[in-house]
């Protein structure tokens, strides 16, 4: 098999600059789940990407915006993998750009040399596009793959990914011939190590709302800010409603918010302490942009911090006059967005509940909560073949990964690891890319390579895995 | 004199429709200070309404906006009155205008028949062109004006005038020739009731502003939202910080904040218990859009609540993405712009600094402290002329004023009521006006028409009693 296989390498290098330019064109393309932009004519690149494969695909229609569905199939006894992917990006408003993040250039990033900077470059289009780079590969040397692909690539990944439940219950039958699923993403940092999760963490995102109505406060517009004196204010009220939520050293106040938590399970105790041997603080603080982690916490007692903790966390808040000058205001209504980590055991709507309860146990009954979106965490055990396959794959690359039981983030693989499909999975990939949800989003031009190739490998290391 | 005056109003009946023009042409032009827009274009505008009326002027420069002074001194015998204005408007960013805020448009606005609605239309544009058009009738009709007038029009009211306490200083030998100084704004309020103030509060303008740094937190972009498990969050620091100043009952929590809060003087009681008698809560409930004051106060409680409350106000806040969909973000800056509303016999610079002892002794240390303006309160005696001579002229038109000691906002009087002038004054006007620092500001027309006639009166009123 290993022969075969550096062939394809040596495809994949022969090939990288049309390779790299197939990524850029799919990166010019903006496709902002947040407000629609670039959503069906991404879709339907995608849906092409399969066609041109050899696969088939459609583009099938959810309440929100369309999910890619396409299917690569060349031979029944085959494992299938279920290739769940994302076709959508943040929005890229942030300031601080030092490219326009829809013209994909490569620009010269130190320390790494050239580099894709872009929205999506890293989350998740770029790998995406790579993904099926590597793919083309192997059919040129091979002919076929070694595994069948399902895929699932949808376009409200970053909106908390409603439609995918009804997806997976309308499509389960096509879905369970699937082995395993396997979502793609860069996992080197940038200090060339491999940081691996088991699983994510579950999310609520929600909006607190307040305005002026029989409680108190103005309720059609903001008013002179003199009458502060005998009239309320929606923005106090939502600050005092926030504070009430979290102490200023980090706890969270609401009733039974912890009650959920699990203990941690042997293997990801071992976990955490092998993690430990090779975990550098530094990096990630050089990564974020951080100069110090809560509390100076360092080594197991960090990692646990990130792992074990749910957070409260602001997105974004906004009330009043926030523009040059002192325009005197007492503000009529004000908004915060929330988003909330859940670690297992802890249920979204149970979370939900607890603090819609907290509010009114506090006197917040002017509070408005919206939920926006939910969904649970997701955890795969160390030995499942499509996890083993995946360091197998790091190892044959030469690292050695650094496991975590689970991840910071969230990401919606409940829905494939749950009933009815209890799809074990994994996610990661060579090379290093960074700034996801950031301004100057990149993926390095030679990690690109990289990645193509451990995509690759990877493949026919969970067909070796599970063909025994 | 009664027998000129019919002959000044007669002459204000017959020329409102030009004068109506004028005022709107003013407002026409904007004059937003804290962006710049269109405040030299104004300035000239109002140096050429004083020398159109045969008066001297000229606009003196600032390290900020323009002031424009003015002379129309006839006789050197007679009583002087230092006429205090602004020509600058806040901005009109606000959404919810029914016509554009520079269109200057009249609308038939229920229950008041045809109204002018402009931002500037009350706050301070509409009144200064009116009191200018009824100067212009006193000289068509009698030749001179019954007292000399020096003009001091700032263009920086809206940012808390910062340059007129050296504009005073530096024109101290003029301006001492004034025996009172006049600030003219209509008060009549919807219900046909005219209030009174005596003085108004003190403020101080500051920005609370929060970046990550090495206390913590994200330095140079939001990062991704699953790093709130172990990277501290700006914003969170800012509504801790804030919290921390101030109770949700409404109770500020500044060490010392109301120690300087002097009792109520005799003559400020019993005006509040006169006031009481006319006071109608439902009538400022309407022009407010609010549902309910603070702790359901009404009567006396409210009024006291009203003028002896100093206020820490939030005029607005922002951090992180707040925008549609669900962007994940921990945000690496907040900014809060506050007003804090002084009372006599708060300081300025005192407050500033017991607000920042308070954020270090409460560990908000990151929080950084950025005063915009602040200035004093300032306070007449109902004995003094130029406030009798307001209150007869309210009686000659039929109104019985409600007086109350002091206004819930702020302006710079103290610049000519404390050293070196050490100026009785008085502010008011006839004529109903309303939504100022909001949409749809307006001046009623029929009611621009009253406030001219006012300024007749009041002028002869303040000559005829300082001549004794």
């Amino acid at each position: 098999m290993s022969a075969h296989i550096s062939k394809i390498y040596q495809y994949i290098d022969e090939n990288f600059d049309d390779h790299l330019e197939k990524i850029r064109e799919f990166l010019r393309q903006p496709s902002i789940s947040a407000d629609g932009t670039g959503i069906r004519e991404t879709a339907n690149m995608v849906k092409e990407f399969i066609e041109n494969l050899g696969g088939v695909a459609r583009i099938v229609p959810t309440d929100g915006w369309p999910i890619v569905y396409g299917e690569l199939i060349s031979d029944e006894r085959k494992p299938t993998l279920l290739f769940y992917s994302m076709y959508d990006t943040m929005p890229a408003d942030e300031p601080g750009w030092i490219v326009p993040p829809f013209s994909a250039e490569i620009v010269n990033m130190d320390p790494f040399g050239p580099t894709l900077v872009a929205r999506g470059a890293l989350n998740t289009k770029g790998p995406l596009r790579a993904f099926f780079n590597a793919l083309e590969s192997i059919l040129a040397v091979e002919k076929e793959l070694p595994v069948n692909i399902i895929f699932v690539i949808e376009g409200e990944e970053e909106l908390g990914s409603p439609n995918i439940p009804k997806f997976v219950k309308n499509y389960a039958n096509k879905l369970k011939r699937a082995n395993a699923m396997y979502f793609h993403i860069p996992a080197k940092d940038r200090d060339g190590r491999i940081r691996m999760h088991l699983g994510v963490k579950g999310i609520v995102y929600l909006e607190l709302y307040v305005r002026g109505g029989d409680w108190g406060g103005p309720t059609e517009h903001g008013i002179h800010s003199s009458n502060a004196a005998w009239v309320d204010s929606p923005v106090w009220m939502l600050i005092h409603a926030l504070s009430s939520m979290k102490s200023p050293d980090g706890k969270i106040l609401i009733d039974g918010f912890y009650d959920d938590i699990r203990d941690p399970l042997p293997e990801e105790l071992m976990l955490i302490r092998n993690a430990v041997k090779t975990f550098k603080e530094d990096t990630i603080k050089e990564q974020l942009k951080v100069r110090r982690f809560i509390n100076d916490l360092r080594g197991e007692a960090l990692i646990k911090q990130y792992i074990y903790s749910p957070t409260l966390n602001i997105d974004g808040i906004i009330a009043g006059y926030t523009g040059p000058g002192t325009k005197t205001v007492l503000p009529h209504e004000a908004l915060a967005k929330i988003d909330i980590r859940l670690v297992p055991n802890m249920d979204p709507d149970d979370v939900v509940e607890k603090l819609k309860k907290h509010l009114i146990k506090h006197g917040f009954n002017m509070v408005n909560v919206r939920v926006r979106d939910k969904y649970p965490w997701a955890y795969t055990s160390l030995n499942e073949p499509v996890v083993k396959a995946m360091i197998d794959t790091y190892r044959e690359h030469g690292y050695e990964p650094e496991i975590w039981p689970w991840l910071g983030g969230s990401a919606p693989f409940y829905a494939f690891n749950r009933d009815p499909l209890n799809l074990p999975f994994v996610f990661g990939g060579l090379g290093h890319a960074g700034n996801a949800h950031a301004p100057n989003e990149y993926f390095v031009v030679e990690d690109i390579k990289e990645n193509e190739k451990g995509v690759v490998t990877f493949l026919y290391k969970f067909a070796s895995i599970m063909e025994g």
